[in-house]
Protein backbone atom coordinates (compact mmCIF):
# COMPACT_ATOMS: atom_id res chain seq x y z
CA UNK A 1 0.00 0.00 0.00
CA UNK A 2 1.36 3.31 -0.85
CA UNK A 3 1.23 6.24 1.82
CA UNK A 4 1.78 9.78 0.77
CA UNK A 5 3.52 11.52 3.42
CA UNK A 6 1.00 14.80 3.00
CA UNK A 7 2.03 18.56 4.18
CA UNK A 8 -0.50 21.16 3.57
CA UNK A 9 -0.33 23.40 0.85
CA UNK A 10 2.96 21.93 -0.86
CA UNK A 11 4.28 20.15 -3.41
CA UNK A 12 2.74 16.86 -2.33
CA UNK A 13 -0.62 17.56 -3.83
CA UNK A 14 0.05 16.77 -7.21
CA UNK A 15 1.00 13.66 -5.88
CA UNK A 16 -2.56 13.10 -4.58
CA UNK A 17 -3.62 14.21 -7.88
CA UNK A 18 -1.64 11.71 -9.67
CA UNK A 19 -2.83 8.72 -7.74
CA UNK A 20 -6.70 9.49 -8.41
CA UNK A 21 -5.50 10.31 -12.07
CA UNK A 22 -4.02 5.94 -11.54
CA UNK A 23 -6.44 4.95 -9.42
CA UNK A 24 -4.16 3.03 -7.39
CA UNK A 25 -5.50 2.88 -3.72
CA UNK A 26 -3.17 4.68 -1.22
CA UNK A 27 -3.28 6.06 2.25
CA UNK A 28 -2.46 10.10 2.88
CA UNK A 29 -0.31 10.33 6.40
CA UNK A 30 -0.98 14.23 7.66
CA UNK A 31 1.62 16.59 8.37
CA UNK A 32 1.14 20.40 8.91
CA UNK A 33 3.48 23.30 8.79
CA UNK A 34 4.53 25.12 11.60
CA UNK A 35 2.99 28.32 11.61
CA UNK A 36 5.56 30.74 12.42
CA UNK A 37 8.39 29.25 10.47
CA UNK A 38 6.16 28.23 7.32
CA UNK A 39 8.65 24.83 7.33
CA UNK A 40 7.73 21.40 7.44
CA UNK A 41 7.52 19.42 11.21
CA UNK A 42 10.34 17.60 12.51
CA UNK A 43 8.55 14.49 12.39
CA UNK A 44 8.88 14.42 8.60
CA UNK A 45 12.53 13.24 9.19
CA UNK A 46 11.87 9.78 10.26
CA UNK A 47 10.11 9.19 6.57
CA UNK A 48 13.04 10.68 4.71
CA UNK A 49 16.66 12.58 6.39
CA UNK A 50 15.38 15.64 4.23
CA UNK A 51 12.71 15.80 6.36
CA UNK A 52 11.05 17.76 3.24
CA UNK A 53 7.55 16.79 1.68
CA UNK A 54 6.40 15.04 -1.00
CA UNK A 55 8.05 11.66 0.24
CA UNK A 56 6.20 8.69 -0.12
CA UNK A 57 6.22 4.63 0.68
CA UNK A 58 4.86 2.32 -1.17
CA UNK A 59 6.14 -1.22 0.62
CA UNK A 60 9.82 -1.18 1.70
CA UNK A 61 10.30 1.70 -0.79
CA UNK A 62 11.00 4.95 0.31
CA UNK A 63 10.55 7.31 -2.96
CA UNK A 64 11.51 11.56 -2.30
CA UNK A 65 11.46 14.74 -4.51
CA UNK A 66 8.62 14.78 -6.86
CA UNK A 67 10.33 14.10 -9.98
CA UNK A 68 11.47 11.08 -8.78
CA UNK A 69 7.86 10.44 -7.23
CA UNK A 70 6.16 11.26 -10.58
CA UNK A 71 8.94 9.19 -12.74
CA UNK A 72 8.55 6.37 -10.11
CA UNK A 73 4.71 5.99 -10.32
CA UNK A 74 4.63 6.86 -13.98
CA UNK A 75 7.38 3.79 -14.83
CA UNK A 76 4.87 1.72 -11.90
CA UNK A 77 1.93 1.85 -12.41
CA UNK A 78 1.24 4.66 -15.67
CA UNK A 79 2.75 2.99 -18.29
CA UNK A 80 -0.27 2.92 -20.62
CA UNK A 81 -2.03 6.21 -19.23
CA UNK A 82 0.46 8.94 -18.20
CA UNK A 83 3.91 8.02 -19.68
CA UNK A 84 5.22 8.07 -23.52
CA UNK A 85 6.84 5.51 -24.74
CA UNK A 86 11.03 5.79 -24.43
CA UNK A 87 12.97 7.25 -27.05
CA UNK A 88 10.66 9.22 -29.06
CA UNK A 89 9.72 13.36 -29.19
CA UNK A 90 6.94 12.91 -26.67
CA UNK A 91 9.78 11.30 -24.37
CA UNK A 92 11.71 14.14 -24.57
CA UNK A 93 8.99 16.86 -24.32
CA UNK A 94 7.99 14.57 -21.43
CA UNK A 95 11.29 14.28 -20.13
CA UNK A 96 12.06 18.21 -20.85
CA UNK A 97 9.10 19.39 -18.93
CA UNK A 98 9.25 17.05 -16.01
CA UNK A 99 12.54 18.60 -15.14
CA UNK A 100 11.93 22.02 -16.14
CA UNK A 101 9.29 22.14 -13.75
CA UNK A 102 11.40 22.14 -10.64
CA UNK A 103 14.73 22.84 -12.42
CA UNK A 104 14.34 26.23 -14.49
CA UNK A 105 10.40 27.23 -13.30
CA UNK A 106 10.73 27.17 -9.80
CA UNK A 107 13.74 28.30 -8.25
CA UNK A 108 12.95 32.13 -9.56
CA UNK A 109 9.29 32.10 -7.97
CA UNK A 110 10.92 30.87 -4.58
CA UNK A 111 13.25 33.60 -5.21
CA UNK A 112 10.59 35.99 -5.26
CA UNK A 113 9.01 34.56 -2.21
CA UNK A 114 11.77 34.74 -0.58
CA UNK A 115 12.47 38.35 -1.18
CA UNK A 116 8.56 39.36 -0.59
CA UNK A 117 9.40 37.88 2.99
CA UNK A 118 12.17 40.52 3.27
CA UNK A 119 9.96 43.07 2.64
CA UNK A 120 7.46 42.06 4.99
CA UNK A 121 9.62 40.43 8.18
CA UNK A 122 9.33 42.70 11.09
CA UNK A 123 12.13 45.22 11.33
CA UNK A 124 12.62 48.74 12.71
CA UNK A 125 10.49 51.04 10.81
CA UNK A 126 13.69 53.26 9.74
CA UNK A 127 15.13 50.36 8.33
CA UNK A 128 11.96 49.00 6.23
CA UNK A 129 12.35 51.24 3.24
CA UNK A 130 15.68 50.61 2.72
CA UNK A 131 14.47 46.35 2.78
CA UNK A 132 11.27 47.16 0.61
CA UNK A 133 13.56 49.18 -1.86
CA UNK A 134 16.67 46.12 -2.18
CA UNK A 135 13.99 44.06 -2.59
CA UNK A 136 11.69 45.64 -5.35
CA UNK A 137 15.49 46.27 -7.18
CA UNK A 138 16.21 42.61 -7.37
CA UNK A 139 12.66 42.08 -8.42
CA UNK A 140 12.57 44.59 -10.74
CA UNK A 141 16.15 43.52 -12.71
CA UNK A 142 17.17 40.08 -12.20
CA UNK A 143 13.90 38.06 -10.61
CA UNK A 144 11.02 39.83 -12.44
CA UNK A 145 12.47 39.80 -16.11
CA UNK A 146 13.57 36.11 -15.85
CA UNK A 147 10.33 34.97 -14.28
CA UNK A 148 8.90 36.76 -17.27
CA UNK A 149 10.58 34.92 -19.92
CA UNK A 150 9.92 31.18 -18.60
CA UNK A 151 5.87 32.46 -18.62
CA UNK A 152 6.24 34.10 -21.96
CA UNK A 153 7.94 30.73 -22.94
CA UNK A 154 5.31 28.50 -21.27
CA UNK A 155 2.15 30.44 -22.40
CA UNK A 156 3.51 30.09 -25.99
CA UNK A 157 3.71 26.33 -25.57
CA UNK A 158 0.25 25.79 -24.20
CA UNK A 159 -0.94 28.41 -27.05
CA UNK A 160 -0.91 25.40 -29.02
CA UNK A 161 -1.20 22.54 -26.85
CA UNK A 162 -4.43 21.81 -24.77
CA UNK A 163 -1.98 19.27 -22.35
CA UNK A 164 2.01 19.93 -22.18
CA UNK A 165 2.38 16.75 -24.78
CA UNK A 166 -0.50 17.72 -26.71
CA UNK A 167 -3.95 16.43 -26.98
CA UNK A 168 -3.69 13.58 -23.58
CA UNK A 169 -2.60 14.26 -20.01
CA UNK A 170 0.39 12.98 -18.92
CA UNK A 171 2.72 13.04 -15.91
CA UNK A 172 4.17 15.82 -17.17
CA UNK A 173 1.36 18.09 -16.54
CA UNK A 174 0.96 16.89 -12.83
CA UNK A 175 4.80 17.95 -12.51
CA UNK A 176 4.15 21.13 -14.01
CA UNK A 177 0.72 22.00 -11.88
CA UNK A 178 2.36 23.00 -8.93
CA UNK A 179 4.84 25.87 -10.42
CA UNK A 180 1.88 27.35 -12.53
CA UNK A 181 -1.46 27.02 -9.95
CA UNK A 182 0.48 28.89 -7.33
CA UNK A 183 1.62 31.46 -10.13
CA UNK A 184 -2.22 32.12 -11.09
CA UNK A 185 -3.13 32.04 -7.09
CA UNK A 186 -0.17 34.52 -6.21
CA UNK A 187 -1.08 36.80 -9.12
CA UNK A 188 1.76 36.37 -10.83
CA UNK A 189 -0.26 34.76 -14.11
CA UNK A 190 -3.55 36.81 -14.67
CA UNK A 191 -5.38 37.43 -18.01
CA UNK A 192 -2.44 38.69 -19.90
CA UNK A 193 -1.92 34.82 -20.44
CA UNK A 194 -5.17 33.43 -20.61
CA UNK A 195 -3.90 29.57 -21.87
CA UNK A 196 -1.81 29.43 -18.93
CA UNK A 197 -4.92 30.26 -16.99
CA UNK A 198 -6.74 28.10 -19.51
CA UNK A 199 -4.66 25.50 -18.53
CA UNK A 200 -4.81 25.20 -14.59
CA UNK A 201 -8.75 25.68 -15.44
CA UNK A 202 -8.67 22.21 -16.85
CA UNK A 203 -6.69 20.31 -14.31
CA UNK A 204 -9.14 22.16 -11.29
CA UNK A 205 -11.80 20.77 -13.37
CA UNK A 206 -10.79 17.21 -13.48
CA UNK A 207 -12.83 14.72 -11.13
CA UNK A 208 -9.45 13.27 -9.83
CA UNK A 209 -8.08 16.31 -9.18
CA UNK A 210 -10.99 17.45 -7.00
CA UNK A 211 -11.21 14.10 -5.22
CA UNK A 212 -7.40 14.41 -4.38
CA UNK A 213 -8.41 18.22 -2.98
CA UNK A 214 -10.97 16.86 -0.64
CA UNK A 215 -8.74 13.89 0.54
CA UNK A 216 -5.22 16.86 1.07
CA UNK A 217 -7.01 19.25 3.20
CA UNK A 218 -5.92 22.62 3.49
CA UNK A 219 -4.49 23.53 -0.11
CA UNK A 220 -4.27 27.92 -1.17
CA UNK A 221 -3.66 27.35 -4.81
CA UNK A 222 -6.71 25.72 -6.36
CA UNK B 1 26.56 14.92 -35.22
CA UNK B 2 25.93 17.06 -31.65
CA UNK B 3 26.71 20.11 -30.98
CA UNK B 4 26.70 21.94 -27.52
CA UNK B 5 26.21 25.08 -27.07
CA UNK B 6 28.41 25.92 -24.47
CA UNK B 7 28.76 28.79 -22.15
CA UNK B 8 31.61 29.52 -19.47
CA UNK B 9 31.36 28.62 -16.46
CA UNK B 10 28.16 27.49 -16.63
CA UNK B 11 26.30 23.68 -16.26
CA UNK B 12 26.93 22.98 -19.65
CA UNK B 13 30.57 21.95 -18.35
CA UNK B 14 28.72 18.40 -16.75
CA UNK B 15 27.53 17.77 -20.44
CA UNK B 16 31.03 18.37 -21.99
CA UNK B 17 32.23 15.59 -19.31
CA UNK B 18 29.19 13.10 -20.09
CA UNK B 19 30.34 13.66 -23.89
CA UNK B 20 33.56 12.65 -23.10
CA UNK B 21 33.04 9.35 -20.76
CA UNK B 22 30.38 8.38 -23.49
CA UNK B 23 33.39 8.74 -26.27
CA UNK B 24 30.87 10.00 -28.24
CA UNK B 25 31.90 12.58 -31.31
CA UNK B 26 30.63 15.84 -30.57
CA UNK B 27 31.26 19.87 -31.53
CA UNK B 28 31.24 22.65 -29.15
CA UNK B 29 29.77 26.24 -30.13
CA UNK B 30 31.09 28.68 -27.81
CA UNK B 31 29.51 31.39 -26.13
CA UNK B 32 30.30 34.19 -23.30
CA UNK B 33 28.46 35.40 -20.54
CA UNK B 34 27.67 39.47 -20.47
CA UNK B 35 30.49 40.55 -18.25
CA UNK B 36 28.26 42.78 -17.07
CA UNK B 37 25.14 40.99 -16.24
CA UNK B 38 26.73 37.38 -16.32
CA UNK B 39 23.83 36.49 -17.52
CA UNK B 40 23.98 34.34 -21.56
CA UNK B 41 23.85 36.38 -24.77
CA UNK B 42 20.86 36.91 -26.50
CA UNK B 43 22.46 35.06 -29.28
CA UNK B 44 21.60 31.80 -27.04
CA UNK B 45 17.93 32.44 -27.59
CA UNK B 46 18.24 30.99 -31.24
CA UNK B 47 19.05 27.82 -30.36
CA UNK B 48 16.44 27.85 -27.68
CA UNK B 49 14.04 30.62 -26.34
CA UNK B 50 14.91 30.51 -23.38
CA UNK B 51 17.78 31.04 -24.23
CA UNK B 52 19.71 29.33 -21.46
CA UNK B 53 22.55 26.75 -21.17
CA UNK B 54 23.04 24.00 -21.57
CA UNK B 55 21.49 23.26 -24.80
CA UNK B 56 22.76 20.37 -27.71
CA UNK B 57 21.46 20.13 -30.47
CA UNK B 58 21.62 16.52 -32.41
CA UNK B 59 20.54 16.15 -36.15
CA UNK B 60 17.18 18.21 -35.99
CA UNK B 61 16.45 17.60 -32.05
CA UNK B 62 17.23 20.33 -29.71
CA UNK B 63 17.47 19.43 -26.33
CA UNK B 64 17.50 21.83 -23.30
CA UNK B 65 17.41 20.93 -19.39
CA UNK B 66 20.51 19.70 -17.91
CA UNK B 67 18.34 16.94 -16.92
CA UNK B 68 16.78 15.97 -19.85
CA UNK B 69 20.15 16.18 -22.05
CA UNK B 70 21.75 13.93 -19.54
CA UNK B 71 18.07 11.28 -19.62
CA UNK B 72 18.88 11.77 -23.53
CA UNK B 73 22.44 11.05 -23.58
CA UNK B 74 22.19 8.09 -21.05
CA UNK B 75 19.69 6.78 -23.09
CA UNK B 76 20.65 7.10 -26.37
CA UNK B 77 24.09 6.32 -25.85
CA UNK B 78 24.78 5.28 -22.89
CA UNK B 79 22.36 2.51 -21.88
CA UNK B 80 25.21 0.12 -21.40
CA UNK B 81 27.66 2.07 -19.38
CA UNK B 82 25.49 5.18 -17.54
CA UNK B 83 22.18 4.70 -16.66
CA UNK B 84 20.74 1.56 -14.24
CA UNK B 85 18.22 -0.97 -15.31
CA UNK B 86 15.14 0.59 -15.81
CA UNK B 87 12.47 -0.45 -12.57
CA UNK B 88 14.94 -1.28 -9.41
CA UNK B 89 16.34 0.34 -7.05
CA UNK B 90 19.45 1.61 -8.70
CA UNK B 91 17.16 3.25 -11.33
CA UNK B 92 15.38 4.87 -8.37
CA UNK B 93 18.22 6.28 -7.15
CA UNK B 94 19.76 7.19 -10.08
CA UNK B 95 15.86 9.15 -10.80
CA UNK B 96 16.46 10.70 -7.49
CA UNK B 97 19.77 12.20 -7.87
CA UNK B 98 19.14 13.24 -11.66
CA UNK B 99 16.27 15.38 -10.09
CA UNK B 100 17.99 16.09 -6.96
CA UNK B 101 20.97 18.14 -8.39
CA UNK B 102 18.89 20.84 -9.66
CA UNK B 103 15.35 20.34 -7.81
CA UNK B 104 16.79 20.69 -4.24
CA UNK B 105 20.10 21.21 -4.05
CA UNK B 106 20.47 24.43 -6.50
CA UNK B 107 18.07 26.48 -5.64
CA UNK B 108 19.49 27.31 -2.38
CA UNK B 109 22.56 28.16 -4.07
CA UNK B 110 21.62 29.91 -6.39
CA UNK B 111 19.49 31.91 -3.71
CA UNK B 112 22.77 32.34 -1.82
CA UNK B 113 24.58 34.02 -4.49
CA UNK B 114 21.53 36.23 -5.10
CA UNK B 115 21.97 37.73 -1.73
CA UNK B 116 25.69 37.83 -1.96
CA UNK B 117 25.31 40.13 -4.99
CA UNK B 118 22.83 42.46 -3.05
CA UNK B 119 25.50 42.79 -0.25
CA UNK B 120 27.99 44.05 -2.86
CA UNK B 121 26.42 45.76 -5.48
CA UNK B 122 27.52 49.32 -5.68
CA UNK B 123 24.89 51.70 -3.40
CA UNK B 124 24.63 54.75 -1.43
CA UNK B 125 27.07 54.19 1.65
CA UNK B 126 24.51 54.80 4.20
CA UNK B 127 22.24 52.06 2.87
CA UNK B 128 25.21 49.27 2.67
CA UNK B 129 25.18 48.61 6.50
CA UNK B 130 21.77 47.31 5.99
CA UNK B 131 21.93 45.33 2.69
CA UNK B 132 24.12 43.70 4.50
CA UNK B 133 22.33 43.00 7.86
CA UNK B 134 19.19 41.60 5.57
CA UNK B 135 21.66 39.37 3.67
CA UNK B 136 23.35 38.11 6.30
CA UNK B 137 20.64 37.55 8.45
CA UNK B 138 18.68 36.06 5.20
CA UNK B 139 21.54 33.41 5.15
CA UNK B 140 21.82 33.15 9.00
CA UNK B 141 18.05 32.13 9.56
CA UNK B 142 16.90 30.81 6.05
CA UNK B 143 19.61 29.92 3.14
CA UNK B 144 22.18 28.73 5.80
CA UNK B 145 20.52 25.93 7.15
CA UNK B 146 18.95 24.58 4.33
CA UNK B 147 22.29 24.56 2.31
CA UNK B 148 23.78 22.54 5.60
CA UNK B 149 20.79 19.82 5.74
CA UNK B 150 21.61 18.88 2.09
CA UNK B 151 25.37 19.15 2.37
CA UNK B 152 24.86 16.92 5.13
CA UNK B 153 23.18 14.24 3.76
CA UNK B 154 25.02 14.58 0.51
CA UNK B 155 28.31 13.77 2.77
CA UNK B 156 26.34 10.65 4.41
CA UNK B 157 25.78 9.40 1.19
CA UNK B 158 29.27 9.68 0.19
CA UNK B 159 30.46 8.53 3.07
CA UNK B 160 29.29 5.14 2.11
CA UNK B 161 29.42 5.14 -1.65
CA UNK B 162 32.00 5.70 -4.32
CA UNK B 163 30.28 7.04 -6.89
CA UNK B 164 26.37 8.03 -6.14
CA UNK B 165 24.95 5.08 -6.98
CA UNK B 166 27.91 2.51 -5.82
CA UNK B 167 31.07 1.37 -7.00
CA UNK B 168 30.18 2.60 -10.59
CA UNK B 169 30.35 6.28 -12.20
CA UNK B 170 26.34 6.36 -13.68
CA UNK B 171 24.95 9.21 -15.19
CA UNK B 172 23.71 10.74 -11.88
CA UNK B 173 27.85 11.59 -10.87
CA UNK B 174 27.21 13.54 -14.11
CA UNK B 175 24.37 15.89 -12.69
CA UNK B 176 25.69 16.03 -9.35
CA UNK B 177 29.07 17.52 -10.02
CA UNK B 178 27.73 20.67 -10.73
CA UNK B 179 26.19 21.77 -7.50
CA UNK B 180 29.17 19.78 -5.57
CA UNK B 181 32.21 21.14 -7.22
CA UNK B 182 30.82 25.04 -7.63
CA UNK B 183 30.14 24.34 -3.33
CA UNK B 184 33.63 23.03 -3.29
CA UNK B 185 35.14 26.31 -5.10
CA UNK B 186 32.95 29.11 -3.32
CA UNK B 187 34.17 27.04 -0.25
CA UNK B 188 30.90 26.35 0.85
CA UNK B 189 32.31 22.70 1.48
CA UNK B 190 35.50 22.41 3.04
CA UNK B 191 37.75 19.97 5.27
CA UNK B 192 34.47 19.56 7.61
CA UNK B 193 33.18 17.59 4.41
CA UNK B 194 35.65 14.78 3.19
CA UNK B 195 33.73 12.95 1.85
CA UNK B 196 31.87 15.60 -1.20
CA UNK B 197 35.76 16.72 -1.83
CA UNK B 198 37.29 13.65 -1.84
CA UNK B 199 34.35 12.81 -5.00
CA UNK B 200 34.93 15.88 -6.51
CA UNK B 201 38.78 15.43 -6.46
CA UNK B 202 38.06 11.33 -7.90
CA UNK B 203 35.52 13.41 -10.44
CA UNK B 204 38.08 15.87 -11.39
CA UNK B 205 40.92 13.45 -11.93
CA UNK B 206 39.22 11.14 -14.37
CA UNK B 207 40.65 11.62 -18.06
CA UNK B 208 36.94 12.08 -19.43
CA UNK B 209 36.69 15.11 -17.04
CA UNK B 210 40.38 16.62 -18.01
CA UNK B 211 39.95 16.22 -22.15
CA UNK B 212 36.29 17.86 -21.06
CA UNK B 213 37.75 20.97 -19.37
CA UNK B 214 40.49 21.51 -22.01
CA UNK B 215 38.35 21.78 -24.67
CA UNK B 216 35.44 23.81 -22.77
CA UNK B 217 37.97 27.06 -22.12
CA UNK B 218 37.10 29.17 -19.19
CA UNK B 219 35.73 27.30 -16.12
CA UNK B 220 35.90 28.48 -11.93
CA UNK B 221 35.05 25.45 -10.09
CA UNK B 222 37.74 22.40 -11.48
Amino acid sequence: MITVHHLNNSRSQRVLWMLEELGVPYEIKHYQRDPKTMLAPESLKKVHPLGKSPVITDGDLVVAESGAIIEYLAHTYGKDTMLPESGGQAWLDYTYWLHYAEGSLMPPLVMRLVFEKVKTSPMPFFIKPVAKGISDKTNEIFIGPMIKTHLDFVEGHLAKNTWFLGDKLSAADIQMSFPLEASVARGIVGRNRPHITGWVKRVHARPAYQKALEKGGDYDFA
